[in-house]
């Protein structure tokens, strides 16, 4: 076999055989294939796209090029969630305690900010103390213990996609559906989940601009992930605003937290619960999502989720006590308070925009090697169709420093636009595929 | 400026800019922009391809990564000859002194067989003595002298280039038009020809199987070559067949040399001098092709071409007695003769199948490290549409040993076929670009 050939006929937008394949990306692993014939690969996947066969396949020789966690031992049942990213979008936070509470574990295994889509894994590292490179032992007794353990990817995690991702990132050939389906579902399999709800985001603050376009990647998961035998549901949700009144590190786990007081704000409890209600069906707590949703609701209002996240807290390393004493305080000292320049109604904030000025108020990075600032960020006192009069203050900016403050802030004013008349009113969960 | 975004422009369809495409090319060739991006280009130009002006620029770019051939001083004019390359193609081993001895010199920098395509270089090696590294003042001065020189391209024209195609020949890249129109003409304008006559080939023994294919490469080599101030005519021709009677390194010298001599077959002259009547134009001998194919008749007949042929291969090292002693007995001693199958007509000999079978022979070779054979080939004593006996000869075969007979022959048997009536007549020469 040639990888030359292999790539000339996927140019021609043959079928791979899963032989094919496993050459391809075992040999470019084990660094016997050059990453030029690899690229070249990728640009002709890009284009001619991979059958269903061949994602799965893709799929399963890349989760074997590494470990699996081992949960065996633990009780589940193990239900893991996975957004394609975007800007406020901090649910996990709230659906792995809301879930524990629950009987559902969550072994999760997040990423970092980059670009303009914030990290779990970042917003966790901004609370004193928490630690987020736990050792697969310390995984494993911490799930059992407060039914949900959150940590960065280990190295021996799908080798094949680091080195891939890396590879696609400065080649032009992220944006290929059978490529991000492989990447995103390899991870998680290997991270030992027996099912998944996965939030697929369109709009401008997604990495999928086109709600076309990320239907088609919903429905790449869900089928791959379905052939792998897991149970997996895709939920295609709004990403054209950012996601709650919070976007930062610190900011947003301080939301989350509000959330689980009960205290979260409509849009982003909206998203959670729907995200939450298949977590509970997928979890075999509830027939249906209806009752999932109820389950959920009642969790929160039980109050289990924020002492599991507080247990959570401690068990990865945080103080409860510190922790609860930061929230409404914890923020870097370069501030400023936007106003509105208009009055009647909020029309729109641009996800984009915010998630792009964020990265230069240091909430995210655009080399993953940066550092960012736990307490940089943006708070909304409004947002889209609320009512504000001219002067009222719309945001509040804080910045890792003064000049990252002046350099943000003309792009996070262009974020927001006014018009006489409410805005039509946005549907935030399009579709769902299961 | 970053390379993926370049990359990502043009997968989208974009046209890049001049800047953009030698940031690509110089940024590779001085060794700072990594292959597996510039791989990532290539396969997004395949699916995208360039417009005109973007082809001429990356080829005035690849042009200028090197040194120019300085034919200042030397009286011209001077007219080079190219072609896509073919099986039993020696047309340019009769058309350079044909032109020389119509005071039209060629400065031909030719390359060697890869593949199932045979090479000028490789063609010329296998006369005892003859060199083709020459100097720049050797070919300088042969050309002046014989009116021709021939010679292997110098590691610096064009090593954009020869980067380019060394990386496009492994990531499945290298069937794209305006790549292929940057790599011929980018070399042919270094080499100093004021204009330029291509021979482009379709079918079975040619690189573009495709007549349509090859028709939008000849109309980009034509339209670029213009654009770069060169005259420039491309002949679309038949390449289904090997052309003319032999197929090997110094059997394919000797018929040349039967065709200076008057005796060529009747397709290898009906494409010389189709190829010739246009040199001849171009380099002002002619006002139409009427004329100049009639001035080249009349130079063969004069027997002007026979002597510059043995001038310039004295110039160059051969010795023209053993030469001409050699003619007729330089072959391998691993032979056979195949004899016809069935009576009635020759309908087809397929040139893919010669060519692949002239590679395991030891005529070509599949990679360029690879020596080649003097004496290995095929003299063909029926082609297409001759009337042949049940256990006529039809082909004798030699090859570099016995092992690699048994090999070849099963492909060349298989590449002829039989019928009963004769075979529709080929059109030669299908369109010509100018």
């Amino acid at each position: 076999m040639r990888a030359v050939d292999l790539i000339m006929d996927k140019r021609a937008g043959k079928e791979l055989s899963r032989e094919a394949i496993a050459f391809l990306i075992n040999g470019y692993t084990a660094g016997e294939l050059p990453e030029y014939q690899i690229a070249a690969w990728a640009m002709a996947v890009f284009f001619q796209g991979m059958t269903p066969r061949e994602t799965a396949d893709l799929t399963e020789i890349m989760l074997a090029s590494g470990a699996r966690i081992d949960l065996s031992g633990l009780q589940g049942p193990f239900v893991d969630k996975h957004s394609t990213g975007g800007v406020g979008d901090k649910t996990s936070l709230i659906l792995a305690p809301m879930a524990a509470s629950l009987g559902i574990k969550d072994p999760m295994m997040s990423g970092r900010a980059l670009g303009h889509t914030g990290g779990t894994l970042d917003k966790l590292d901004s609370i004193p103390g928490y630690r987020t490179n736990l050792t697969v032992q310390e995984f494993r007794s911490i799930l059992a213990e407060t039914g949900y353990a959150m940590t960065g990817q280990t190295k021996d995690i799908v080798p094949a996609d680091r080195l891939l991702y890396a590879l696609r990132d400065v080649t032009g050939t992220v944006e290929s559906i059978p490529l991000i389906t492989a990447s995103i579902l390899s991870k998680k399999v290997a991270e030992g989940a027996d099912a998944l709800v996965l939030d697929v985001k369109y709009g401008s603050g997604a990495f999928m601009k086109d709600p076309e376009e990320a239907e088609k990647l919903a429905k790449s998961l869900v089928d791959t992930g379905t052939a792998m035998g897991k149970r997996i549901v895709a939920l295609l949700t709004d990403m054209q605003e950012p996601l709650g009144h919070k976007m930062g590190n610190f900011l947003e786990i301080e939301e989350s937290f509000d959330c689980l007081e009960g205290k979260g704000p409509a849009d982003l409890m909206e998203v959670t619960l729907a995200l939450g209600a298949w977590m509970a069906v997928l979890g075999g707590k509830a027939q249906d999502t209806a009752t999932g949703r109820r389950l959920c609701e009642e969790a929160l209002a039980g109050g289990g989720p924020r002492r599991l996240f507080l247990e959570n807290l401690r068990a990865q390393g945080g103080d409860a006590e510190q922790f609860l004493a930061l929230r409404g305080t914890y923020r870097s000292d370069f501030t400023r308070t936007l106003k509105a320049e208009a009055g009647g109604f909020i029309a729109h904030i641009d996800a984009w925009n915010i998630g792009h000025a964020g990265v230069t108020l240091g909430v995210g990075r655009n080399r993953i090697q940066d550092p960012v600032s736990p307490v940089a960020g943006i708070e909304f006192h409004k947002k889209r169709g609320d009512p504000v009069s001219k002067g009222d203050p719309v945001m509040t900016v804080w910045a890792k420093d003064e000049a990252s403050l002046s350099a943000a802030l003309p792009q996070i004013r262009a974020s927001v636009s006014y018009s006489d008349v409410p805005p039509a009113k946005r549907n935030l969960i399009l579709k769902e595929f299961f």
